[in-house]
C-alpha cells in the first residue's frame, strides 16, 4: 500500500511543488491535492516539466477532490460539471485514477429526497470521471457529533454507503475508507475483510483520542500511531484483502500545529514507519 | 382518456372474467387487475380465448400491481423477482404496458438509507418490465395522517417523486397520478402541466370528502364527482399536456359498500361521465 | 411545429447577431448554431443582452451541435468533454434544450466494435447533457452512396437507431429526424405514426431531386417544396403524433448557392409556408 | 484458483449427483451445471439435502449457463427471462455467483445493429443476475474458422469483449476467459496482467492441437497439458493479478471420447495436477 500525504496535518507546506519535494524528502509516495491546482501547475510550468517533477521524486497523485457542490441547489451542481470535466482532465494527465468527496452524517434536507438527488447528481460526476478513468471514492463520515449536527440523520456506516454505491450504478465509484470514521462508526476487522480490494478508491490513515467513541470529534484527529485506533488491523485487514493503493494522512484539527511543515512531516513519516510495521508490511 | 376501473370500490365483483364483463357493460374500457390473475386466467380458459374475452369487450388492461415486496428484506424483494418476470410476461401477452405501486410517505427505517436500497430495487424492477414494453408507474400518497405514521418521513410530493425518478434511472419509469394524492399534497392544475404526457404511466380517480385538507383519510375516499376534488381542472390539464392513457377509478375505503356490484359500477359510471362532460371531454 | 433554420443553405450570413436578425425578419422562431458561438456571444455581449436581443426576436436555439468527436479514438473523444460541458452550460442558459450529431452509415472500423465504443461514449456524453436539461438527438443517415463509402456498414434506419437508442440507455436520447434521411431509407408516414413525440428531439426539413432514391446524393438538397419528398405527409404525421419541437432547414449543397443570404432565408420562408399549408399547419 | 469441472470431455457423467460425486473423487472443488440442473435437483431432493450434497462433497457450482437465447429475436429473448429469473435463484440458494455464455465471432445479421440490440439484452440480464449477486460472464470465441462462418465479423478479442463490457454498463459483468480462445487470438501474459482480478467472472481451461493458430478449430480441443498452450504462463498470469475464482475444464470435441467418465475425470484431475504445479500454485 502507497503511502501517501494531505495537506490536513501538515501546516502550510507551500505551492505544490514545495509539497511534493517535502513529501518526497520524506518517503511518501503519493500527494492529494486538488484538481485545479494541478491544472493551474501544468499551465505555469508546462504539463511535461510538471509530469517530469513527480517522476523525479517518485510520487503520484493518490487523489484530487471533488471540486462539484452535489448538496445545494441544481445551479450548483450544473456550475461544479464544467469545472470537474477540467480537473478529470488534468487529474488523467498526471495519472491519477481518484476523485473523493465526503458524505455529511446529517442535512437539513428531507433525507429520503436528499438521498435521490445526490444519487442522480453523484452518478452524473461518475458518469464524468470514468471517461477519464478515473473512480469516485465517497466517504461516510463516523463522528457521532455530526449525525446531530443538522435536522435529519443521513447515513454513516460503510453498509450504507455500500448500499447507496448500489444505487448510484456506476462501475466506477467505491469507498473512500477513513481509518477515523471505520473507528467512529464501530467498524471491525471482519467488515474490512468483507469487503472486494476494487470496492476501495481511496484510503485515510489518521488516530483518534483516547475519549469513549462518541465523544470523538471529527476536526481532533491524531498521527497515525499516537491514538486509540487499531491501525494495525486497519492496515492488515486492507492488505489482505488485496488493496495495493495509496493509504493517505489526513489530519483534521482545529487549529493548525504550531510545528513547521517538515518537522509535522517527518512526525507523520514516522507514524506511517510505525504502524505499517506492526501491521508486517513493508 | 380511457376510462378504467379497478376492483377497489365496487365491491365484489367476481373473476376477472365477471369483472370485465361487468366493467363493458357499464362503458368502461380498461380494467386493473394483478398479473397473477392474468396468469391463472390465461392458464385456466387458454391464452387466446381470454384475449378474445377482451376483445369481444372491448377492454384493455390498464395496468397491474407490482408483485415484489420493495419495501422489506432482500430476500423477499428477490423472492417476488421471479413472480415479476412471469407477471410481465403475461402481461406484455394482454398488451397491458404499466405496472405500479405506491410509496408510503414514512418509513421506519433510515429515510436516506432505505431510499438508496428502493431505488436499486425499484430499478431492477423497471429492467425486468422494459424488456417487456411495460412501464414502472410509481404513486406519491398524500393523506397528511400517513406522513407520522411511521418513525420517519420518506417522500409524498409530485415533485419528490420526480427526482427519484430521475435516481431510478430507467426510460420506462414515470409517475402513477392519483386524483386523491394531487388533492392531498396541494397540487395544482400547473403542476400537471408542467408535466409531460410520457411522465404519466397511469391515473387514479377518486374524491375527498369536504374536510380540511390535513384531515382526509387515505382509506375514506368517495366516488368521482361525489366530492370536493376540482376533478374537471384535473382531467382538463391531462387532456392539455397530451395524456391518452387509462384513468382508472380507485376508491379505498375502511368498509365495503353495501351495495351490489353492479350498483356500484353504475354509480362509477355515472361519476365519470359528470366529471369527464365537465372537462369537455367526449 | 416551430420553424427554425441552420446556417446550411443560406449562405454566410454573418455573425450570430446577423444570422438571428435575418431569421426573425423572415418569420423563422429559431436558429441552431453551435454552443461555441453561443458562449463567445455571451462573454462578447454579456449573457444578458444576449439572451434579450433573442427575446426581442422573439427567436429560441434550436439545438446545438454535439462538440465531441465520439467516432475516432479515445483521446479525441475525452478532449471533447470539457468543451461539451462547456457548450451544455451556456445553452442551458439560452434555454436550449437539443444537442444533435449525426451516424454515418458505414465505418472503416470494425462495426460491432465501433457500436460498442460510440454507445459508451454517447451515454457519457447523454449523462452530461442531462445535467443542463438537454436531450441529445441521433441523426440516422440514408443516402446509399454512403453506405458503402466506408469499409463495413454500420447503421442507417429509423428502426435501428431506436435500437441504438434503447442501448445507450439514458432518458435524455432520442431521434434527430431528418426528412432527407427518412425519404431515402424508404420512410413512412406509419413509421412515423409509431413512434412518440418525445422520441423526437429535434426535425431536419429539406427535400430531395426527382432522381431513384438509391442515387439521391447526401451533399445535393433541395429547398422545401422544391423536390419530391412528401413534406406535406411527413409534417402531417410529426403533428399528429404530437411533436411541438423545431423544424429546422438544412440544405447540405456541394457548392454555396450564389445568391444572398437574404434572398436564399426568403426562399426557405416561402418553402416553409408552402408546406406548412399543404399540411394543414399554421 | 479453484480447479472446477464443466460437462463438457467428460462423457456422459450422469445426473448432478453422479457428476458431483465424480468431481469430488478427483479431487475437483466445484462443478458447472444449468440452472435448469439445479432448480430439478432441488425439487426432487429438496434444496438442504442438495446443499448438503455439495457440502460433503466439499464442492461448490462455478458457474451457470446463461438460459436466456439473446442472439436471435425479442420474442425469445423475452422467454428465456422468466426461466434467468428462476435460474438465478437458484443458483443463488446454492452459493453460485457466475453465469457465462459466449459471443460467436461472426454474425448474419447487421454486426451494429445486432451488438445494439445484445448490449440492451445482456444488460438485462446482468441487471436481474445481480439483484441475486450473480456476475454474468462472457467469453470471447477464438478459432479463426468462426470468424468468417457467418456473413459479417463480430468481436472476438478480449480487449473488445472489454469494450463491449463498458458498453454493456453493469457492475456484474465480466469475461469468461478461456485459455483456447486466449491462445487463438494470439493472447499474451501481458494481457492477463493488464487485467484486474474483478474483471473476470470465470475460467476455462483446455489445451490445443499442434497446428498453425489459424487452423485450430472450436471443437477439437485437448486436456489441460496435452496440448500446445502455454497453460503454466496463462495460470501464473491469472494468480498475479489475484484471480482467485474457479478454473474449469471444458473440452469441447466433435465426438464423445470413447473412455469412461471416470477415467476421463482421471485423465482431467491429472491434467489440472500437472499444470498448477509448472505453474507453481499448490
Amino acid at each position: 500500500m502507497i503511502k501517501g500525504l494531505s495537506r490536513a496535518g501538515i501546516g502550510d507546506v507551500g505551492d505544490i511543488e514545495a509539497f511534493a519535494e517535502k513529501a518526497a524528502k520524506h518517503g511518501f509516495e503519493a500527494i492529494d491535492v486538488s484538481g485545479k491546482e494541478l491544472r493551474e501547475w501544468a499551465e505555469r510550468r508546462g504539463l511535461e516539466a510538471a509530469q517530469e517533477t513527480l517522476r523525479k521524486h517518485e510520487l503520484r497523485i493518490g487523489s484530487i477532490g471533488l471540486p462539484v457542490e452535489w448538496r445545494a441547489d441544481e445551479a450548483s451542481f450544473r456550475e461544479g460539471l464544467v469545472e470537474l470535466a477540467r480537473d478529470a482532465k488534468a487529474a488523467a494527465a498526471f495519472g491519477c485514477t481518484a476523485c473523493c468527496t465526503y458524505i455529511l452524517p446529517s442535512t437539513d434536507q428531507n433525507a429520503a429526497h436528499f438521498m435521490a438527488l445526490a444519487t442522480r447528481r453523484l452518478r452524473t460526476c461518475a458518469e464524468l470521471l470514468g471517461a477519464y478513468g478515473i473512480s469516485l471514492g465517497l466517504e461516510f463520515v463516523g463522528p457521532h457529533h455530526l449525525r446531530t449536527r443538522w435536522a435529519n440523520p443521513f447515513i454513516w456506516t460503510m453498509e450504507e454507503t455500500l448500499d447507496w454505491i448500489a444505487a448510484i450504478d456506476r462501475r466506477n465509484v467505491g469507498l473512500l475508507f477513513d481509518a477515523y470514521h471505520w473507528y467512529t462508526t464501530g467498524g471491525t476487522k471482519e467488515a474490512i475483510l468483507s469487503l472486494k480490494a476494487e470496492q476501495i478508491v481511496h484510503v485515510h490513515l489518521n488516530d483518534a483520542k483516547p475519549l469513549p467513541v462518541s465523544e470523538v470529534l471529527d476536526n481532533d484527529r491524531l498521527y497515525p500511531g499516537e491514538g486509540v485506533i487499531d491501525l494495525q488491523g486497519f492496515l492488515q485487514s486492507l492488505n489482505v484483502i488485496g488493496y495495493k493503493g495509496v493509504v493517505a494522512q489526513e489530519i483534521l484539527s482545529q487549529q493548525s500545529p504550531p510545528d513547521s511543515s517538515d518537522t509535522l512531516i517527518s512526525r507523520s513519516a514516522e507514524g506511517f514507519r510505525h504502524v505499517y510495521r506492526a501491521a508486517g508490511l513493508q
